[in-house]
């Protein structure tokens, strides 16, 4: 259940709310959307009484939600709800953003050639990974913390935000302290501590799907990061498993406009992984924008035939350039525009 | 193994190919693609020995396909296939096509009230089904020839062309004496005497994919009706079952550039049955036109709430008014542009 | 609703509940189980009335089946539906039987020698392709008729019961005349007027699971058999499409409880096609028995390594006559036997 | 590859060939399996130069493993390892062993009302989560430490040794404090910090199957565990994602088989997660044991209505106690027999 307060409503009001529901013995949540704030109850009794809530002041009304994941559910908000990760880079906006680069962090003069490159061609944030959660024991797992200070390197160098994967709660505040977006990849989307630690960040963060999660297992998902506080949660379908072999996943792209029915996150998609084939990127980033995307993910490496880790799936910087012009219109059938690119670092 | 002739090569030289191949034990079918003509070899002696057969007089080459489905491969033709529906009407080309209709023909009211809304909003194909494979044998199963011949008078009235389905050997004549295109269903993909009897008719084939077929499946599925000597495949993408309970089916658009990739068929998508949600069908269909696709397929009823079959799926005559409005944005995207209307019948 | 009857029940008692219901707008349909007689009853009337049905002579109760399924459903049938393949061989009793031989037949040296290898090691019937579906349409076919006359040999020879696929309706004549039990397979599943045929037919049909069907539509696909009045069906499990590669397919043993949870129909499976890979036929047959399943499927050639189709997952003689050894323990497990081999035709 | 020592080598001897392979330019790994020792080598000069190991002292030979998962891979043991869980307890041995109890520990009288019934019934480890990955945020997620130290208790009670999940590096210590057996859950399966975790530990792991992961990856799983050096290693199948519904998963009993041709680990099955049906567990258990299963993980409470989770599949005590008395004859049919009970504490 939501106690839902007026816009505006004063801390004492919220409050009051607050106080009126413990002592019903629910437990609470305030969530805050832009002016409106909203209680959210959990627990409490059966029959879900409400006592004097309606009327206490400052309250608009109270919304039952029967929805399992009820942060995450579109009841709560009609909207998408926009998240401002650096000075004027938004998704979940009117403009789609793109986010590229190669899969891992592999030195300096790779990251830095691809950022510059991405940029150029008008990329607003730089994907790349220093933790690398891999197959095989044996399989190149990035360079960790070095890797992480290349990609502040190269922030700096071009202006590019950053998203980067962390994958545990050990290495979490490391990642998170260089990442604009933090990552959380789709074979840890249920591993619960890395969620709730999520959830406690500041930074907004990118969820991806599992490999065969449903839609409603992602935004249980999400709610677990919710549930912690942090409501600047990103979606991001990336394909599922299948019985076809000719792709590497299947690239659900009905997910886009299911999530934005069930739910107010944004919805970004991933191209790369959602094919693992790089002549299928472009056809499936332009398809992901007319079916409504807020963003892709997309792989780039200056050299994919020297790439440590998915070069199949990654396009060089001059397919990535050619990919770029094509997204205005697609983007447009969706009625959006793409971001501009952000101002030069000077 | 294909032998190569070179354009307008004379019945006498390609008689010479065929004459050289059968002596050497493979079997032999003519390849007509345009101005060009190939032939085709199968069987015969291992190893592949071709004798004097590269330089019989008109022969360009010999092209070993080591392909599993020579006829739909990419290997024997660069572009994709233009298939003429009717005069002016073609799938494969330029223009991206829009069939439209609902998914069983009802009565006269219901078709032609939908073929007039549909015609309106600038479809240039309508659909129906006359005979409707269900999964319970106590729903409506169609209304057979006397739905044919409600598709008939529809297409007098609207000069649209006409696609529907044939469900068996036995209907068949029936139904290729009354359409333009012959739909075999998904659940028939693998229903090899109708894919022979679709390769010996004179009409364009829409081929739908299989609940689970992979598209290697679907191309083998193709080849049953091109090795019959119908070259006229058009392929359908219509959605594949996956474990999401959201959607219907799961909309593999990957599948869209992936068999552009493998075949020069052309090939369509089915945003209806590849979600079973009105509400995805137009995202999807835009999505479709921006991964390439030639072409939709898309449930429209008058009613929605009172169709006999996939209503929920189904879009009104507004909706889809309003989806034809977002196409073109989306053909462009993909470098192409919608099918021109018809001329109306006078 | 199915009115059930007392045992010997009169056909006056019966007639008067047809009429009755007739007269009330139903369509109804006499089942016959051993001594009980039900009569079901479709269509209608809203809100299901029933009159003096129930008190009518004759009449013991009214079960309203709310199952999509009513005749295929448990409801009907506590029991498994015992089929008298041909005296002696019964599916669905107390006793396990196995179906084996080669996936095709190929020609009379090849079936006699799989005839008397599995005849010898215990097995009550006789499997083999004469019409064969193939993914290809390059694959060896089946000899057809000339198949049939071969197994007619072999039943002659060796006193075997014969079960062999129909493929359409165009055969299906040539088919049941030899066949003691009519397979329809997987990928026919769903191909309706086949169904619908085999429902006119006398003889006991085995129906595949198709490729990714679920348990409901393998049962909806029964009812089309059961509904035209063939109320011989033995459902047959025998792997579904999955993401794994190691094995062929993925044989869902679930299915076998589960279906005896929801049918009275006897239940075999395949573990030939269910794994594709003969070392694991002998483990996922006795796995089958030990979960409870009617009888097995299993594909046995004199030299596998010679056959023209399904080789790989063929077993040898000797391999075969040593599962048959393992099998007893697997049914007891189950608390079921073997059957008895047939008495030897003199 | 592997350098295969001679029974009884001496460490002089496995001390020369890691030096010589060290100086190669490999990394080296010992392999301990009962009184055989093999050295692994990885990385190292492209061609696999081994240069004099073939020909030091004790060397019996090399061993090429192309194994993407050398050390789980069949090609370095032939028979099955045998992990002694606590004395008296093997699970790869001769006997089939018995896992049993309540999904979650839920307060100390339940768990030992359940230890107490199936060690009557004649299991040999208590199962019994107190840390719970669940789906929702809002479910009860196990009481954590209090939980451990109800399972202590239980063993102190009854000498059931004990399987626990342990669901993140942070408690790993606290749950391998008191675990035998410690689980690596589905949803964990991917979660490599946790692997590496578990590949410390002296306890043995029972690696749970990812709920789409294919055998290759389960294995590559284990490898991780495997390559920090801890060979205990217990593979679970407890089914995978699929289209099918009526089931919670689709237990994939050829796993077991498959994984016992591809890997020389100790393989389990879980009929209660693998259906989600408590019908049905009995069937599943039966056929895995005659599939070959080196063991099953039952879910038994003694009031199933009232769990606090996994209720559905949940058996009672009653229920588990004649489950029991079938498992004999299963096993059996696989050439096994069931282990003893453990002897009483006193």
């Amino acid at each position: 259940m939501f106690v839902v307060m007026r816009p505006h409503a004063t801390p004492a009001e919220i409050g009051e709310v607050i106080a009126h529901a413990r002592a019903l013995g629910y437990e609470t949540r305030e969530v805050v959307q832009g002016e409106r704030v909203a209680v959210g109850l959990w627990g409490g009794p059966d029959g879900q009484p409400s006592g004097r809530l309606a009327s206490l002041p400052g309250v608009v009304n109270l919304v039952r939600v029967s929805s399992p994941h009820p942060l995450a559910s579109r009841a709560i908000d009609s909207g998408t709800t926009r998240i401002e990760v650096v000075p004027g880079v938004v998704i979940g906006g009117s403009d789609v953003v793109v986010m590229a680069g190669p899969c891992a962090v592999e030195n300096e003069d790779q990251l830095l050639a691809a950022a510059r490159g991405v940029r150029a061609a008008g990329a607003t944030i730089l994907r790349g990974g220093a933790f690398k959660p891999r197959t095989s024991p044996y399989s190149f797992q990035g360079l960790g913390e070095a890797g992480l200070a290349m990609l502040e390197a190269a922030r700096r160098e071009t202006g590019l935000a950053i998203v980067t994967e962390a994958v545990d709660v050990a290495s979490f505040d490391a990642v998170e302290a260089v990442a604009d977006i933090v990552q959380i990849g789709a074979r840890n989307m249920q591993h619960y501590p890395l969620l709730r630690r999520a959830g406690r960040s500041s930074r907004p963060i990118l969820l991806k799907r599992g490999l065969s999660a449903t839609l409603k297992e992602l935004l249980l998902a999400a709610e677990y990061i919710l549930a912690e506080g942090n409501m600047k949660v990103i979606l991001c379908e990336r394909g599922v498993r299948s019985f076809e072999n000719y792709t590497r996943n299947m690239l659900d792209l009905a997910a886009i406009p299911s999530l934005h029915e069930l739910s107010h996150l944004p919805v970004v998609a991933d191209p790369s992984h959602g094919t693992g084939r790089r002549s299928l990127v472009g056809p499936m980033a332009r398809a992901a924008l007319a079916a409504g995307s807020d963003g892709l993910l997309v792989e780039v490496h200056p050299e994919p035939g020297m790439a440590l880790s998915d070069g199949p799936q990654s396009m060089d910087l001059e397919a990535f350039r050619r990919l770029m012009e094509e997204l205005p219109t697609a983007a447009e059938s969706a009625g959006r525009a793409m971001a501009a690119p952000t101002t030069p670092v000077t």
